[in-house]
């Protein structure tokens, strides 16, 4: 498996200069703003949307000024999903710093979540980006369709695998589509190029997501806590499949101690070794690698690089990683 | 004074044919959003914006479809705002409903008002309302910046007069000068007159704001609770005026007041009365009149018109208003 340095490699000067800007892209002349942003681009992860958007454009033709507007666009509409995201779950710890919504209370954050935005929007408008802008509002729509339809399917618990996977799809997978879709299209690339490229997006985003689901169950040794997901009674693949292995005694069993008893760690337990014994992991992780293979076949579309190179073993790192 | 009939009358028949469109832009097919959105259209108030963007129109120009897709961008920008105001705020009711927030809670709230955002910009992006769009963009921004600017200058309590310009400008005037900027630019306005009606608005929507605080005082008997804005430490016009006007022992004693003891009753009716006595509701109102008149200087950029007579109308009747 290649290292996330190796991966970036082919675009690693034009990341480099992205991550030197991307602080201008959100300076406020509001002090309270200001302050918080810095924060934000202190905590930022691993840059992985900038480094598929970069990656798609270089792979479909050239990185171009569009291309980095386009991966500012993304960068803060994510930022502000992120911040939003942290009223929503009252989720008090974000990647080992306070969250800014316990810092500064619901209210900011949502305001600062729709400041990041509304940059976002400008960046785009002002620079007649109008394109890249309408891919972007797409995903913006899906994920919050996507949230919403886990929210509405959360209350009755027995979804099925389709639901699972149009879920996933909206609320996770939409928005690596939008970034290579945004990357090829900022390329000059046709649009039925930047269409199969925000389908492998989509395809490599829905096998991110499964792995992300496999590591409730503690498919491998990561260090995180398990069922957290089946805490806060979300249905993902791994215990799906198990449910629909079982005779229905079991599943009434099952879906009561997820709908009631989930708040009890041996309980919890129970449900990570009932989704092992049913075969489970294997199933999900049979399903996440034909995702992958399916996104690899659609980078066809474009010719051999470094950089599709490195966009086929992002995808194969984002299946084996072990975090 | 004429009645919201009467100065609907100009643009009443597009009036009709968009409150009868509107649920069609917000409609979803998960079904929770659908549940929630339709109760929105039901707890629509007076479409005040949607009124400025007709009227702004037709008095530059004739209202197009654009003018139709401008009120819509708005109209969803707007719900947005108020949903995730009412997470802001922790408000359990709005306009007699109960708020979403405390329906659904705070994660279906902030969703939402994601969704409706990307409902907008599509309609925007997908019909090449670029101009539009930015116009709305600069909105968003200045709208969330304002309400920022506020909380951080809430923590100090003495704000001067120009800050309080500055912070109803961003957090309510932009809005409305948005509606007039839209208006007039989809009827094919020059960018010289598209500036002026964009500050028509601004000068509108501030003193359309200054009435509002004025009510917090009881400026007359509007049957609405007293000392919501005090309770809340909102430093208004009346009492920026007050506090200005009296000895530092006094101010000091009345800001210690509001920092401390405004969830007391009788405290909060003795700051009432301490701004009443300063002559408060007088300057202010004598302000708001100010930003009425230099509003309607600004329709000298266009030429007579029943629009335009209705314009000059909504302005009069957003400084007398009795609610």
């Amino acid at each position: 498996m290649s290292s996330i340095q190796e991966i970036r490699r082919p675009v690693e000067a034009e990341l480099k200069r992205f991550e030197k800007q991307f602080p201008e892209l959100i300076r406020s002349k509001v002090f309270i703003l200001d302050t918080i942003t810095s924060y934000i681009v202190k905590s930022k992860g691993k840059q992985i949307r900038p480094l598929f958007v970069f990656l798609s454009a270089a792979a479909a033709g050239n990185i171009t000024e569009a291309s980095h507007r386009g991966a500012g666009l993304i960068e803060l509409l994510h930022t502000a999903t992120l911040i939003h995201d942290d009223v929503v779950d009252d989720s008090n710890y974000r990647r080992g710093f306070f969250s800014i919504n316990a810092l500064w209370k619901n209210k900011v954050a949502v305001l600062v979540g729709d400041y990041l935005l509304s940059r976002g929007l400008l960046l785009s408008v002002e620079n007649n980006d109008f394109g890249l802008l309408k891919i972007v509002s797409e995903a913006v729509r899906e994920m919050s369709e996507g949230e919403l339809l886990q929210i509405e399917k959360a209350r009755r618990l027995d979804i099925t695998e389709e639901v699972y996977y149009n879920i996933i799809r909206q609320k996770t997978a939409s928005l690596i589509a939008a970034c290579c879709a945004v990357g090829s299209a900022s390329a000059g690339a046709s649009p039925e190029i930047v269409a199969e490229m925000k389908q492998f997006g989509s395809l490599a985003g829905t096998a991110f997501q499964i792995k992300d689901d496999l590591f409730d169950f503690g498919s491998e040794d990561v260090g995180k806590p398990l069922g957290i997901d089946i805490k806060e009674k979300k249905m993902t693949l791994p215990l799906i499949y198990a449910l629909n292995e079982s005779g229905w005694m079991e599943k009434r069993r099952i879906i009561r101690m997820v709908k009631n008893e989930a708040d009890q760690p041996e309980k919890v337990r129970e449900i990570v070794e009932f989704v092992r014994n049913k075969g489970g992991l294997e199933y999900a992780s049979g399903k996440m690698q034909e995702f992958a293979a399916e996104a690899l076949s659609r980078l066809s579309c474009i010719p051999d690089s470094p950089a599709k190179e490195s966009l086929a073993a992002l995808v194969d790192f984002s299946i084996r990683r072990k975090n």
